[in-house]
This record gives structure tokens, sequence and C-alpha cells, in this order.
């Protein structure tokens, strides 16, 4: 495709149509990712606040050969969000397209906006007595859109689904400018090819999400979460079964904490207590259950029952929820200290479950062939997504590592994809991983990838360079 | 698009290349649906036993332009499965890959090729201490291939979903012959477009599955049931949302029971004892607890919550798995009452969960302005997901009223669409159903769909003039 910049003559054609408010300055912000890895140089930034604005940007867009770049709340880690090698692209930011339509709880559903921040359609459920279980690090500045075109994951993914499957129905607008009207609650609805799921997860590239129908679910009346040393991975495993068995769904979350990530915890942020000292391996449950349940009862049940089977040998089970967020609490700062060691080397991955122990149990050597590093795996082990971080060794530091990278990364990639894992389990492609996709992903995906992206995008304006790439 | 029928000399250039067994006789039971309704006039019947057999065969096919109609277990309600007026095309049975590849209770994940029955995957799964929690009235004979083709719901999708919803990847012969590679059990893997949610529900037309991972779930350790009498379908919805706030997941099913149905069901097979008589509506409500959950002291707690609100009145909870079954045993024999009986009309429709009670009572006057009928409305009320059938008056037979049913079905379908329902809930559009689908499907969306068709699909092989007109 050859692009076209979004000239100063396009912006005055399209100013006929749109209101000013429409047209704003091009922040930095705009262009740059969190971490600093990704910039975009410049750019037309429009900010439209209806549907019907949005597709007459994308009709323009088409027309005039002036690719977009759809931007939400700017937290994405994989730089689908930043215009990269395009020169000077609309960047259509959903931010004023931030109503929340409607609340229904006896529908169990929400329409939001697009750029409806997570953490309101977070509290919006809870003003309805209902719960929206997806929750990220993000949640205070990540926009449902983004949320939802990156299928983003999250601790709650064991018991609730990623963004696809807390999402009932989507408007969108596609590359041609038409506007998808699918904001259906229907949990039954065998109407043709499932659309939805297409522009889930498709960063962007086939479409620009508007607005989305999400599933609501109720609140759990009585929570709990225990902590407990466990001998290794397998047996983290098994106990999570066990929980499942005893517990049903009301088992939330399942977190494994490796030894690394509390040593980190205890030299980097004393103040966080560590209720069970520093194992090698532990995990945190978390349980939500209805209002006939006994989260602690439960727990306790759990405990004996594992620590028969000799699966766990410490645990504590907290009294209060005061200490149920103590508890998150080491759980939520370990990529806070991970942080303040500075990575060599971090990797948002998974693999079968089932894998997860020969997995951790082969990744220091793999390591090791290439130099000496320390590894902090942790992650929710329910779904199989590990974060898998790789940091010096004391008294080296990530800048005598640069070199080091690519290697690990291969390293670590490799090692995923003979266990047959993912090598982007929850943050995306964006333009990060998109030769990662190229080496990693069944060759005849991406062929029929490439002929749904030409069959919606004939153009190829919609977020070029991002999951494909773009031959502009 | 001109297509080729599978002349001799065509099955002649495949044998070179397929064993014999793959050749099969064209029995009638091929060319037929359950209903009768449809039929197809001939064709060439291949049964191929491994994926790369029905690559084979779809390579030959297209470079031939012979249509294929895949076919699984021909229990499909609307056509997809039939030919209908394509001329002599490939009928492409998964009988023959009928191998339950592996089952892992760690994973919680099996693989079953498509020719599998559902029932054998329910049998597997609990052979595992594990459920498949799929469960549809064609069991017995549904392969799953065609389960998932359909996107097959049943009255477990209140917890678990649809078929979509429990299948974690898809081994698949796209329309050029090619092998997706997709039998991954990862819960999170965001590596580009969603191709297993594209092929699920479309029918057989993107491509042929071939092989699935399917989600199995704990078991649930503790079962019960109850039936209540409620006040109208409106109490019956605050009883639905009442019991999910107090006991969460664990209710697995949610059945709306109308009176007429239970006077069939006394009129026809007096054998079926109603444990509340024959109220006007009641519902039955079953549930899966885990080994700590208590099912009968959870459904006393919800009546008495209920009746304290004035939502239920008379009720009966089950004391014994026998007594459990016996409740099944009303709702599920309500289908056979009404083959009985002999409906003009039926309907597989949702609406929005919300808007149920006006559909409800909207619909007798929508009937009665074609004529004297009786309707008999039931089903999955936590899906929205209602079983819509109008009936002749005593003393009338349906053979009286043939040239009513296209009236009822359009003024039952546009009381649906007004309620922003679906006209194809669970059972797919297949041929029975492309007209209404152009009819009441969002065109943007029908333009996407042809658009994807077309890119995937280019000769139009697969399974033509289901879910999409084909101009042959």
């Amino acid at each position: 495709m050859t692009y076209q910049p979004a000239t100063g003559a396009f912006a005055d054609s399209l100013r006929a149509d749109l209101p000013q408010a429409v047209f704003r300055p091009l922040d930095p912000r705009y262009t740059e990712e969190p971490r600093g890895r990704w910039a975009g140089s410049g750019g037309l930034l429009l900010a439209p606040s209806t549907t019907a604005e949005v597709a007459r940007i994308v009709q323009a867009a088409g027309a005039a050969g002036v690719p977009i770049v759809p931007y939400g709340g700017g937290t994405g880690l994989v730089g689908g969000q930043v215009s990269g090698d395009l020169s000077d692209p609309i960047i259509l930011s959903l931010e004023r397209m931030s109503q929340i339509r409607s609340v229904d709880p006896v529908e169990n559903a929400m329409v939001a906006e697009a750029g409806v921040i997570l953490q309101w359609v977070q509290e919006a459920a809870e003003q309805a007595n209902r719960l929206f279980p997806l929750s990220i690090a993000a949640q205070g500045s990540a926009r449902i859109g983004g949320v939802l075109s990156t299928n983003a994951g999250g601790v709650n993914v064991l018991r609730y689904g990623n963004a696809r499957d807390l999402c009932l129905g989507l408007e969108a607008v596609l590359p041609d400018g038409s506007i998808l009207n699918g904001l259906s609650p229907l949990r039954k609805n065998n109407t043709g090819y499932d659309l939805r799921h297409l522009l889930i997860g498709a960063e962007g590239t086939l479409g620009i999400i508007t607005a989305a129908t999400l599933k609501l679910v109720p609140r759990p009346a009585r929570t709990g979460a225990a902590m407990m040393v466990v001998r290794d991975p397998a047996a983290a495993l098994d106990l999570l079964n066990l929980a499942r068995d005893r517990i049903g769904e009301g088992v939330s979350a399942f977190e494994l904490i490796g030894g690394m990530g509390l040593g980190f915890l205890a030299e980097t942020m004393p103040e966080v207590r560590l209720p069970l000292g520093q194992p090698d391996w532990s995990v945190l449950i978390d349980l939500g259950l209805g209002a006939s349940g006994d989260p602690q009862q439960a727990l306790e049940g759990l405990f004996e029952a594992a620590a028969e089977r000799d699966l766990v040998h410490d645990g504590a089970i907290a009294q209060s929820e005061q200490q149920r967020a103590d508890f998150w609490r080491v759980r939520e700062s370990i990529p806070a200290a991970n942080r303040k060691i500075g990575a060599v080397s971090s990797h948002d991955i998974s693999v079968p479950i089932a894998a997860i122990p020969r997995f951790i149990a082969e990744g220091p050597a793999a390591i090791a062939a290439i130099g000496s590093f320390r590894i902090n795996c942790f992650g929710h082990v329910g779904d199989g997504n590990l974060h898998y971080n790789v940091f010096p060794i004391p008294g080296r530091s990530r800048a005598d590592h640069e070199g080091d990278r690519d290697a690990i990364k291969r390293a670590v990639h490799d090692l995923v994809h003979a266990h047959g894992g993912s090598v982007s389990a929850e943050h995306g492609v964006g333009r990060l991983k998109v030769a990662d996709l190229e080496r990693y992903v069944d060759p005849t995906k991406l062929t029929a990838m490439r002929a749904i992206k030409a069959a919606l995008d004939p153009k190829g304006v919609m977020n070029p360079g991002a999951v494909l790439r773009h031959h502009g």
C-alpha cells in the first residue's frame, strides 16, 4: 500500500463535516508508549464524540489513503497504539466517546462506549449491585475499546474468562466506514459469522470498536483468600484442581508466586509484610461465593485436604477483608519490585497448564546458556499465563545486558513454543511482536488472517503495521 | 458460481489418493433432515478417517469446482447438512473421524475428532472425573464437529456458555485445502485474529472442523433441583437474579415452563407426574455445587427469600437424585408432548432477558391476528432463549393450518426482532433461515460476512447455500 500523510489540506476537508472539538493538538502522550520503547513522529489527532463522527473520519481516510491508528487509554505494552514508522497518520482517540449508555441489572449487561475507562465500568457495575470482573493493572486508565481490541486478560480469567468472554455485543466502524450495529445483549444468537470475536483481539486492524455490550455477573456475596506454601509448581496445579473440585467456580483467582519475587519484595519494599516468609513456591487463592457459602470454612477444608495429600505444608487464611487485601498486596507489589530491580527482559507468555512444571524446570538451563541471570516467574497459573522476567545477578545492571536481550527473548519464546505455548498471552501482538507472530504462528492461520484483512480493509488503512506487517 | 457435479470420473480421480473405505454408498439418511422438510437428491458420499484425507478431498473439490456439504450426526434442524438444490455435491461425512485423541484432567481439556458423538465426549469427561457441560436433546447422535459448526446451546448455557465457549482450539481444513493447526488448549493466547470463533457457527461454509480441543470443568460434587411456581415471567427473572446473587454460578439451569405445556403433558403423557399441578408459570432450577456446598439448604433459603418478596407461592425441592430426575423429566417431556399435539409452527428464538415478560405478553395478540391458536412458551429463560410453539385449538389439526405457517412465522419473527431478539437462537441458519438472515440481520454484518466468505472460499465450494445465499 502507498499511504498518504494526513496533511493540513486533508484536515481542512474534514472540518466541514466535524465539530471543532474533534480537532485537538497532538500532545506527545499520543505518540509514546508507557515504557518509552515506541514513538510515533507526528500525525493528525482526531477525537470524535459520536459513532457517526468516527464513521466520517474512516470514510475520509479510506478515500484519501490516510492510515488510522486507533488510540484508547494508551496503556498497551506492544506498541499497537503507537504510529511507529507511519508518516503523519490519523491518531483517532476514543477518549470523548465516554458515555455509559445503559446499565441493566436484570439483563446483567452494560453498554459502554469505547472511551469509557475500565475502572468506570467496574464502578458502574458495582452501583447496580453487579460485578464486571475484568481486572488489570492499568484499569485506572485503560479504555474499554482498547481493552477489547487487545482482548485483555488479568487475574480473574480463571473464573470469568478474557475480555472477549465478557463482551456480548459490539458496535464498530468497519474499514469501509460502515457501522456495525451489534450491541445486542443476547446470550444465544446463531445468526451468521461471529464478527464480534473477529474484531476483539484484532487490535484495530479490522475496524474501530466504538461501543460494547458488556456482560455483568453477580457480585460474590462473601469473599476470602488464603496463601499456601506448595511443594513445587506441580503441587500448585494439583492444589488448583483440588480447589475447583471442592469449591467449583467459586475460585476467582489462583496466583503462583516464586521465591525470587518475594526476595525482590523484601529487598526493595520491606514495608510489604510477607505472611509466610519467602518460600520457594506459594500460591494466593481468592474465593468469591454466594450468600450461602462460607469462604473461610471452604479454605480451611481445602488446606486440610491438600495437607493430607502433601501438596501444602504451610498456609494462612485471611481472617478479614483487610488481611485479604494484605495478601493481594504481596502479589500486586511484585511487578513494582521487579521494576526496582530492573529486568533485562520481561515476557508475557502462556503454556498449557499441564506443561507449567516442565516449562519452569527447563527455563533456567535455557537462560544459563546465555549468561548468569536471576529469574522471577509468577502469575496466573490457572490460565497457564506466566510472567517470566529475567534479571541481572546482584552487582550487575540491566545496562550490562543490553546485548543479551534478544537472545533471552528468543530462548524464552522458543521454549514456550516447544511446549505448545503462546508468545503473547494477554498483551497482544501490536508492533512489538509482528516478527514473533510470523515465526511462531501456524502459517495457515497467518495466511487466513491476511486474506481476512485484505477482504475487510482492502486499502489497508486500519492500524497498518500492527499485528500484520504492512508494505507501505 | 457455476458448480460441477461430483461425477464418476471425479470420484475415480480421487481413488488414487484415498483408501477404498472412504467411498461409501449414499444411504438416504445423508440426504434427509430429521423432520423430513429437506432432502438432497444425490451426491458422492465420502467418509475420510484422517485430516489429511479431508484436506485431499477439499483440494480436489476446489480444483474441480465441486461443492462440499459437510455432514456430522445429521441432527441439524435448519437443513445445514442437506444438499438442497445442489446437483450431486460431495457429502463429506466426518463419522470415521471418531477418535478421542486425548483427555487431560490436569489441563481440563480433551481433544476430540469431529465425528465423536457428543455423548461420548460427556462420558469420556466423566471417566476423567470432569464434566463436559454441553447438553442437548440430540446428544446421542450429534457429532462434535456439527455441534461446534452450529454453535449448539442447550440447557446449561446459563452457567457454562454455548458450544463456542467450551472450545479452546480447533483443527480445520480451510477451503483451499490447507490445514489449520489450532488444537492448543491455551486459555490466554493473543496471537492474531480468532479464527476459532469464526469457524464455530459458520456451519461449514468457511472450512471443515476436523478436531477440537474441548474445555472440561469440575464435576459438581453436590447437585439439587427445585420446581417453583412463579407469579409471572417477570417474577421468574427476579427469581433468577435472586438465585444467582445467593448461589452464584452454582445455578446450572433455570427453565421456564408454561401452563400450556403442562396441560399438553397431562393430556398426552399422563404417566409423567406433575409435582406442582399445572400452574400458569413455573420454573425448574438446577444446582451443581462443590463438595463444601449444600444444594438443598441453598434451595430452601432461596425459596424463603423469594416467598418474602412475593415471587413464588409454591414449590418443591428434590429430596433425592430420583426426584431431581423426575423434575427434569417434566421439562424434557414437553417437546414430546408438543409433537403429540402437533405444532403448526415452532420457533427457535431469543430475546434480551429483560424483554422476556413483554415479549410473552405481546405474543398472543400477534398470533390472534392470524387466527385462533394455542401457544406453548417454555425454555432457557436465563439465556433469553425461548421455545415458542404455536398449536391448533382443540378439534383442529396442524393440517388445517398449512396456509397459516408463513404468517405465524413472520409474526413471531417480527415481534422477536422488534424486541432486539434473534430468529435463530441455537439451531443456526442452515438453508431454512437464509432469507430470515437477509431480512433481520444488520446489513453491515451481512456485507462483512460475504466479504469474509469470498476471501476464504473464493470458489464458493464450502457448503454453498447454507447461511449465505449462493448463486450457482
